[in-house]
């Protein structure tokens, strides 16, 4: 954090040569504006305040889920309601935190900002982007390294204990067990919190941005400016009563009622929202107003951003639901890669990845409706606040998502306490629930990605001073076609990645059963320190390389090819990239629930091909092990890449005007 | 081809109200061009030459194979040398044909065109792109079509004969051996030539379209407009030399001499070619003169049109190189997917994956380079050229290319016909030496498929009227979002048909293993025709919603969305298209290759994982299995579907020009 800070603050500090001198404004003429040295330090500034609040919602949220497991562990004991409920609530308490600290944080910032900008709202919005990019580089920790860490423990963990040594998944003995577990909360909460946040604090910052030069910053209008932070402080409040739906207005007495009460969460969440999304329009904007649109302006009603909040929100519901569709084992797609486990792994392959290539279809159509109707009518604004929409119920979102792993480590610790067989029964059908949730959310996390990045993609774009991203010029396409190729080098990298954080867990596991005496018949205790420390240092380590490839090559195109090209680089990367994350999330998930469907066995399809250990629920186990570092590690982790690479070109733009291009300048 | 052609003559006939007067040029002001409909009728008329050219090279080129094939066989009795050269002649007889054929039938086209047009090379050569989406559209049967029906034998006869029954490789007894014979012909002979012949005569189409709308076409400089023409011409002249190092000047007395001899080809005719190029830029082109560059002229040097063909042409050989890096076991990249088949059939398959995806990135970027600088020298002009170089060598990479199929059939026929061991020992070598060399020219045809594409685009753009494609507008972004999606909905089409065709084999093999009684003691004959005809029935009907994937996408999107939204969509293919194909290719490869280093157990480390039979190989076969489909379906499809899509859209451009965008128009 220090050494990037270091970065931002030179970077951007030479744009003028590190004058103090105040300027002409850029956009308000004839205003004079803070020196672009300031610009520095307040971007530098706003940089660390987002990372640090992004590091402290991973570690709020990461503590109250270790905490949540064991009680919903306990309440389990007294029936699934109670334990629903509580592991509910600490997952909204991490989905409210996650939200309301974000907010504050920003806002707060804001204020401070204003004292020293004044009137330069210019300046002020331009340095407040350093907060995206601030969240959005510890998701990169928390969804590239936490997806590491969680597969190369879960992988290891499986590949000796369940295929080797045949005791069962949690099972105490196993050193790994341990570092799965923290996997769990590291990959699947600080992650997916990191990830949503960034998101977030991202999608504001764009919609700041682009609405200070528009005519709200121009003409001062301090409500109408801080749209973005109301639709996101109403979607607080909106989620709050949504909860309530799901804790006391409809009470869980049966096993089956805990998946509809959580996807009525969504549904109920959209519903309200969409009121509220109304009201704000009405009440908070002016009638008619202009926005900046890459050099002329647009006149725009309040209607029009309504629509435009409505739409990116509406959107998310859709894509959520494609993606249960694709992931659940109630529905035929997945029934169907089941099947195909009758004639081997080669055919559950086979079928799961033609699932996940066909499950982009619909998301996309609806991000692409999402985009043209919000572009249409208000332009980069309109996609900024669409991606504020599809993200303001992301209080709700991530308490149905943190629902999972706690829910996940509540069995696991029912059968690491030796308790009944009972209790972890009434876990299991938590966890079961929580898996079509999960995917639900990462199908969320992906299309607001989507948005978020062309809303940053447009504010970069206004912000270096380009007019049109032609691909019809060698230097565009070639970014271009360069940028659809960066999702899968990153691939890559994070599923290679996987595999050998996955194969020193291995070796660790297996040394610790040949070495420690007595540890298989239960008289030792295994050394789970040991293990944790294996997915630590790996994930860490093996973070770098993609780490490096997404904060350099917006650095490197920049400073070398100028920004146009770097502007080919984000549409490409984009467009392509959320195909791959789509298609490997669901590919993964639709796997991870044809196994289940197989092990549960609940119709007369699913016992035709079970049970256990028969052939086709080996291929069905191949399959959900492939699928691991597609729907864990590399598929979500491409929303990183492709936010990242954006906030990070928008902080960087005024460099690259000014500097860039120097390949170009000298042939 | 009948239903197509009527519309290509209703469509571009309604451009100007099927109207028979003549009308001003759009480029060439103040000339007086032929009437729209004329254009129309000789679109279609060529669009049947195109077809029927396409379909002549590949019923004569399977005639040659199967010839070939059977010839090589009773050659092996003589030795490998003398089997080699067979096999490697007949291929390039094969090659030599189809270039030449593209050639003649196109340059006889053009003459007999020009008897009508006079001076009219606007709508000359606007008439003759119907010729290249002929050529294409042929392609679909080809690579769609006759990678589905390859598969589905090759898959079914492997799934029973050797999974279920044990029995070996190209056994008479089994039912399905002689379309998996077949199935070879057709998709790598009839589809590769298809393929290449396609993008062949759609790079030429492009070329001449932009010439006739710069200088040449406009002071009427009839050789420096043929220049396309005179480099395939050259092309053949060089192709023929190059063989001579093959067949006469370096006999093959050694196994080990063949794979050698045959990259040789690839550096030979490389390197004459680019002498070749010289001596044609300087000799054919004036030496300065302006070229078409959407709204502007730019100045061109004739030597910079040097560097254009050159580049691509080189480009084109470190594609080739690059492909066989990531897909030869005699490197790393597979011999790492091989080591991980010790942890089973999932790592090998995670492995793999991710060895598909970085084999992507120095395709890409030579890729990029050669679109950079031809692009940057002769703008799109530039870019049909460097297609047009790469594709120069044309001949030598059929040749090497098709020796693959006849090499692999030789080696069937051996041992259905119960010859010794060693004439089977001689043909595998030959066999395996194939492999490779058909990796090479898989990653050829999507390089040139790449370049080609962005020609046809360019050309679309141009005859459209539109002079920038900017990301920047919600109609292209929209496109290109959808755009990049469509290569995914493609590819789990194409692989979902490969799966359901494959299950109809297997069940027909069972069915007549059950049923036939002596045939598993070889006492009776199975029913080959009725597996023949299985193969050819579900390829025909599978490749029907792909094909009209194909087919249709340009057609509503330019008719509903208009010229901006259908240049998003080409572009947006193009980009993520290139990308699924490449990886998903070599993917299949490496499995391929990394399964028969093991088998072969040449290396220490490679007999440590076999022998046949063991964990590792199972494993090995598995990941085989599901790259059969990846490698010679899905993949080498996205070939079509991006070019076809940019032919399309450039024959049916006036139209869309003139009656497109109905949505928007009506919004």
């Amino acid at each position: 954090m220090c050494v990037f800070a270091a970065i931002i603050f030179l970077f951007l500090g030479s744009v003028k040569g590190f004058s103090t001198k105040s300027e002409a404004c850029t956009y308000n003429k004839g205003s004079l504006c803070k020196p672009a040295l300031a610009n520095a330090a307040f971007s530098t500034i706003a940089f660390l305040l987002g990372a640090l609040t992004s590091v402290l919602s991973g570690f709020l949220g990461m503590k109250i889920a270790t905490y949540a497991n064991a009680r919903t562990t306990l309440e389990a004991r007294k029936g699934v309601g109670k334990a629903f409920v509580t592991a509910f609530r600490s997952g909204a308490v991490m989905g409210f935190l996650l939200a309301a600290n974000g907010l504050l944080v920003l806002y707060i910032s804001i204020l401070l900002f204003k004292l020293y900008y004044g009137d330069d709202w210019e300046g002020l919005y331009e340095s407040i982007t350093g907060y995206g990019l601030g969240g959005s580089s510890m998701a990169l920790f928390g969804r590239v390294g936490g997806g590491i860490y969680t597969k190369a423990a879960d992988v290891g963990a499986d590949l000796v204990g369940k295929v080797e040594l045949n005791i069962p998944e949690d099972d105490p003995r196993n050193p790994a067990v341990i570092a799965d577990n923290v996997g769990d909360n590291v990959g699947d909460i600080a992650g997916m919190g990191s990830d949503l946040f960034g998101s977030y604090a991202e999608s504001s910052c764009a919609a700041l941005f682009v609405a200070s030069i528009s005519s709200f910053g121009i003409s001062h209008d301090y409500t109408a400016m801080s749209f973005p932070l109301i639709i996101s402080s109403v979607g607080i409040v909106v989620c709050l009563i949504t909860t309530l739906f799901a804790t006391d207005l409809f009470k869980i007495k049966d096993v089956s009622e805990i998946e509809p009460s959580l996807k009525r969460q969504l549904v109920v969440s959209t519903i309200l929202m969409t009121v509220g999304i109304a009201m704000v329009s009405f009440f908070a904007l002016p009638s008619e107003f202009t926005i900046f649109n890459f050099g002329t302006e647009k006149v725009v009603k309040n209607w029009h951003l309504f629509f435009c909040v409505a739409i990116g929100l509406w959107a998310g519901l859709v894509i959520g639901y494609t993606t249960e569709y694709y992931t659940s084992n109630a529905y035929s797609p997945v029934q169907d890669v089941a099947d195909s486990c009758r004639t081997g792994a080669a055919t559950n392959v086979i079928f799961g990845l033609a699932l996940g290539y066909k499950s982009v279809i619909i998301p996309i159509f609806s991000i692409a409706v999402a985009i043209f109707v919000s572009f249409s009518l208000a332009a980069m604004y309109g996609i900024a606040v669409a991606a504020l929409g599809m993200l303001s119920t992301i209080a709700t979102g991530l308490a149905i998502d943190a629902y999972g792993p706690i829910s996940d480590n509540a069995g696991g610790i029912a059968e690491m306490a030796g308790m009944s067989h009972k209790i972890r029964e009434r876990t299991d059908a938590l966890d079961a629930a929580g898996n079509t949730t999960a995917a639900i959310g990462k199908g969320f996390a992906i299309g607001s990605a989507a948005l978020v990045s062309l809303a940053l993609f447009g504010a970069f774009v206004s912000r270096a001073g380009i007019n049109t991203v032609d691909v019809l010029t060698p230097k565009v396409f070639i970014g271009l076609i360069v940028g659809a190729m960066l999702p899968y080098w990153f691939s890559a990298m994070t599923m290679k990645s996987v595999g050998s954080a996955a194969l020193k867990m291995v070796e660790e596991v297996r040394r610790q059963f040949k070495t420690i005496p007595g540890l298989m018949e239960g008289r030792a205790k295994p050394d789970y320190a040991n293990c944790v420390k294996i997915s630590t240092d790996a994930s860490l380590r093996e973070m770098i390389p993609p780490g490096a490839l997404v904060m350099l090559t917006p650095l490197i195109t920049g400073t070398l090819f100028g920004v146009e090209t770097l502007a080919g680089v984000l549409a490409g990367s984009l467009v392509s990239g959320v195909q791959v994350a789509i298609s490997a999330s669901n590919t993964g998930g639709a796997w991870d629930n044809a196994k289940k469907y197989i092990e549960a066995g609940v119709s007369e399809h699913a016992k035709s091909l079970g049970p256990k250990g028969s052939d086709p629920h080996k291929a069905a186990v191949i399959g959900d092990t492939i699928g691991d570092p597609l729907k864990d590690t590399s598929g979500p982790s491409l929303n990183i890449l492709i936010k990242l690479m954006a906030v990070e070109s928008l902080v960087f733009a005024p460099f690259f005007a000014a500097h860039g291009g120097l390949l170009f300048k000298y042939l």
